[in-house]
Formats: structure tokens, sequence, C-alpha cells
């Protein structure tokens, strides 16, 4: 396990205001669930089930999958560890930069891990090195913000077949972008979706995701999985969440992409900045005129209790990334007018 | 992953009024920890720690050890599965009949697995295997409530210093017999002892539990860990009870092991049944003469709405062996009367 995520605000001895550090959801109304969650306490003298097979089943029937298409995890991270041991050993590529998890998983299973930089295009013939067996990548991607066509996307699943493509998309309510549904996923004999219930319905401390992908992919995974992994109070939120009619259309994207898009502009404004074009709700920052991020993250967490991601750990990044996710208007308005003072003083 | 744990109440289609299915305590007040969960619902929109660094430091602080000799885990289970990824591949042997965690565990990760059926006495020179590379065994034992002598565990423990022994000390609060404490434990280079918070509070459905030992065999765990592995409750849980006065002394030690050995004495009284003799809160039980433990079990759901555990599936044990772990005493007694229905009918 490495150190230097984002969402690490029990560093600080200032409590922090506002968070934008982590990738979650800031304006998600938690009050109904949080609510529900109060009844479900009287339970949690009861094992969870061993498999969530009931939220599996639940979540299979909203998509239209088949329940062994369908495998919930104690959060898409125990998702990444679980492909990574399955698979070993194996050659893995990973397009970089990225989250870095999967890296991570894939060397502590003893995988060869190497960085793709972009994916084979036409001239290539959409063709993945001749070693691989493995390939990961966040869609959108963290901490980027970008996301890959899916058409080309298509063309390298497609030519590449005894390669497995493991699929994050983890911010998947968070683009207007096309991505592949589960239904879609699952049609693909190598390829595994990751989703996570966190990021949409800001739930970390629960620890809830799930895979979709084809039945002989995702019975492998379950060979290579503990019982009860996933806990009770995460598994009634999971039955609690996709039981509301919202969840398969998520009616906040657009107004959060608007506020991203605001925020963007107003970073870029400030001039010595360089903002990285984003298709989703956060974004990477590259401090143009020197600097270093991790002094802009302390300087904006003791002054102003503002949390920032210092990207520098990403690879491929180096000392002078940050990342910041959206949040409220005002919340945004007050971090840009923040990290304006410290350019004006750097 | 396999089937057949106890607590399936959810195959029963009749509600289950008492369950003496999992060892888990059946009176304990999870009162005070409910309303303090409540409150900390409020926080689930945080990730939790990366890992439990605060809890591991109360725990440490508590047995008086370092904080690096402390491993706190999604339940013990997250622990059964780290120790055998971490040590794999390996020659394991297991004190058998014991929980099957250990063997899947070790099977997973590629393990040559043997059963033991007794501990090398001092006629062995105390010596396991030769090609022994790990030994696993559960103190008190589940299923069978037995409890290996401390003074005979310390000499195999001392003539075995290339064999990683792990110690389940799961139901340590559930006996009066002497066992290692953590502090002692981690004098030794060879040792990990277990500890479940779900058995002692009963808080099975939150997943809690660490592991003690020294900080080289700790360190090798710590790296192949996945990051936010337990999940934000069942840190607050483990803070709110390792707060309480009463952590390290378990008052209601004495009641429950007399409540056993009442309902262990009107078992045997019924006539029919081999109650095997033990020394926590749980019994295994041989249908003597005939009869199979499936049958009892769903005899007693579906009539009664009591859940026993099947306990044919342990390795060396046979269809007519079911365990019982003691609950209150009316109910304690009803069941008793139930199972003696059963034995007049079959």
């Amino acid at each position: 396990m490495i150190e230097g995520h984002g969402d690490d605000l029990y560093k600080y001895t200032r409590p922090i205001v506002a968070n934008f550090s982590s990738n979650v959801y800031a304006n998600a109304d938690l009050s109904g669930l949080k609510a529900h969650l109060r009844h479900c306490l009287d339970h949690i003298g009861s094992y969870p089930e061993p498999e969530p097979y009931t939220l599996e089943a639940r979540l299979a029937s909203l998509y239209r999958l088949r329940a062994n298409e369908v495998c919930v995890t104690n959060g898409a991270t125990e998702a990444i560890y679980l492909i990574a041991q399955t698979f070993r050993p194996a050659r893995a590529y990973i397009l970089q930069p990225t989250f870095s998890e999967y890296a991570d998983a894939c060397r502590m299973h003893g995988h060869i891990v190497s960085a793709l930089y972009s994916l084979p295009g036409e001239r290539e013939g959409f063709l993945l090195p001749d070693d691989a067996d493995l390939l990961w990548l966040c869609n959108p991607n963290n901490p980027t913000g970008s996301v890959v066509d899916k058409v080309w996307l298509e063309e390298v699943i497609r030519y590449n077949p005894r390669v497995c493509i493991v699929i994050d998309q983890s911010y998947e309510s968070f683009t207007l972008r096309p991505l592949f549904t589960p239904a879609e996923g699952v049609n693909y004999p190598n390829v595994l979706l990751l989703h996570s219930m966190t990021k949409r319905y800001a739930i970390p401390g629960l620890r809830l995701g799930y895979v979709t992908g084809n039945e002989g992919l995702l019975s492998r995974l379950r060979l290579n999985r503990m019982p009860w992994s996933v806990n009770l109070l995460a598994i009634e939120a999971g039955l609690f969440l996709t039981g509301q009619e919202a969840f398969l259309y998520h009616a906040e994207t657009i107004s959060c992409l608007e506020e991203a898009r605001w925020l963007a502009g107003a970073l870029r404004a400030l001039g010595g900045l360089e903002v990285w074009p984003t298709e989703t709700h956060f974004m990477l920052v590259h401090l143009r005129m020197g600097g270093r991020a991790s002094a802009l993250k302390d300087y904006l967490a003791e002054k102003y209790g503002f949390l920032i991601r210092d990207a520098s750990n990403f690879d491929g990044l180096d000392e002078r990334f940050f990342r910041i996710a959206t949040r409220g208007h005002e919340e945004n308005r007050l971090l840009v007018n923040a990290i304006g003072c410290w350019l004006k003083e750097e």
C-alpha cells in the first residue's frame, strides 16, 4: 500500500472546511440514505451475505444482465486487487498518468508492469504490445479528466482479443461522453467494467463498488474472493440507492459539468496556471510559472481550510501538478480567490 | 469462496427467532455503540484512513505494544487471506477439524495444504513436519470448543522457529483457559495472533478484526494489503469499543460459560447425543443414534425458527455433526426441548 492519495484531511490540525481533493461528488443529498441506515444499524449483529448475492441480483436486473455478470466488491479498490490477483502473473500495461492503485495492485501480485501513454491507433492496427495480457485504463480518467473515444476503444478491444481490458468507469456518472453500458460490456469476452457507488453517491466511508463483465471472467474473479468482504451497511446502502428511481439517470451531471467549466475558466483567468481540458467534474492543473503543488496545498489547508490533491505522485506528472474536484459555486469561487492570493505571494 | 458457513438465515422463508448457528456472543448490549454509530453516519461522505492508523495506535496503547505490532483488518477474514497471500507459496499445516477459511485461503494462494489432527508432543520433540512453513490453529477452536494447553503451544513455537504459527484467538473472550496475550505474542518472531471484534461484541455486520505480532511479520503483511479495506463505521466502532473501560476485561465470560455447561448437560440428558467437551460458549454435538444434522437443522428452522450450524462440512467431521452456540437461558431451554422432540420423532 502506498501513501499519498487525496482526502488526507486527517493530516491537518486546522479543520478542512471544503474538500476539493477527492473526486467524490460534493453535492449529493445523503439524508434519505442516512435515515435508512439508522434503521439498518439494528442488523449489525448479523453477518452480511458471504457474497452480496441480493445486491448483485438487483444490479443485474436494473442493467438487464444475469446475476453472475455482476460482482459487488468492498469498494472498487477490492475489484482492482481481485483482478490483479486473479490474472497473476501477467504482463500488465497501464494507460498513464492514472490512478496509482492499478500499478500497486499489479506489482503486489507479481505482474510485470509497463506504462502506455496512448492507445494504439489505426496506424498501429489498434494492436497492443505483443506480450500484453492485461490493459488497465480509467475512463473518465483520474487525474486528467479525459475520456477515450468509444469507437476507438471498441477497435482496441476487438483487435486484442487475448488481452483482458479493465476499464475503470468509477466516474461514469460525471460525463456526457459515450461510455460502455454494462449490457454492452458483457458482450465482449475480454472486458471488465469497474463501477463505484462511492463516487456517484459520495459514500466513500461505506466502501461499495462492483464489476460487470461476462460470466467467464467473473467466475474467475469469484474463485479468488474472500467471503464477507462487503459489510452489511454497504450492502443495505446499495439496496436502498438502487431502489431509487434516479439510479440509472444522474440528473445532476449537467449542472456539475457546467460548474466544472466555470471553475476551469476562472482558474485560467488567474494566469500562471495551465488547466487541462476535462470531460468530467475534476481537473488537473499545472503551475506554469513554477512553485510546488505541495506548497500550494499546505497554504490552502492551513490558511483557508481548503484541501486539494497534490498530483505530483502520479506516473508521468511532476511536482507542479495538482487536481481539484468541483464543489458548489460559492466554494469554487472562494478556492479560485485563495489560489489567486497564493500566486500573487509566490 | 466456499458456501456452507453458519448464520445462513437468509436461506429460510420462516423468520429465524433464535440464531444458535454463529458463534457471535448472543447477549451483547449494543445500545451504546448503535447510538454512537448513528452520529458517525454523518461521516460516510469521507474516506476511512487508508490503513486504520488511529485504531491501531489505540489498540497498541491498550495492549502496551508499538503501533506497528497491530494491524486492523476487514474482519479477521481479511487477516486470514492476507497471511495466506503474504506467505505464498508455502507448505501449510492446519490443525483440524477447524474453521474452513484457513484451508480455503491457503488453496486460493497456491499453498500445499495438509491436515494435522494433533500437535507434536514431547515424544516427537515438539517438532512439526520438516517441510512446514506455516501452521494454522484456532484457539479456542471452532467447532470443537477445545483449547490447546499454553505450555505445550509454547514448546511447539520454540522448537519450530522456522514455521510461522498463526493462532486465531477470535474466541479469546469466551474461555477461562490461559491464552497468549498480545504482549506475549510479539516476543516470538514466528507468531501471529488473530483477534475478532465481531465475536466479542456481536458486530459481524461491520467487519472488524486485527492481528498482533512482531514488527517484522507485520511489515510483510502491510506490504500486501489494499488501502481502505476497513470501512469508516467499523473503525469508529472500534474506537468507541476500545474506549470503554471493559475492553480488556470481559465480565460476562463466567456467566456465559456456566450457561454453556448447563446447555451441554441438558443435551446429554436427552440421550442419543454425544456433546463434545467444550472450554468456550459453543459446542460440537454428534447424533450418536444416526440421523443427519442437515435434517435436524431444517426441522428446527422450519418448525421453531431456530438456526443451528450443520457441521458436516468441517474437515474430518461427518453428516451427523452440528454446532450450537449458547444463547440466553430461556432460548437454550426451548432449543433443548425442540431437539428432544426431533429425536423422539426420528
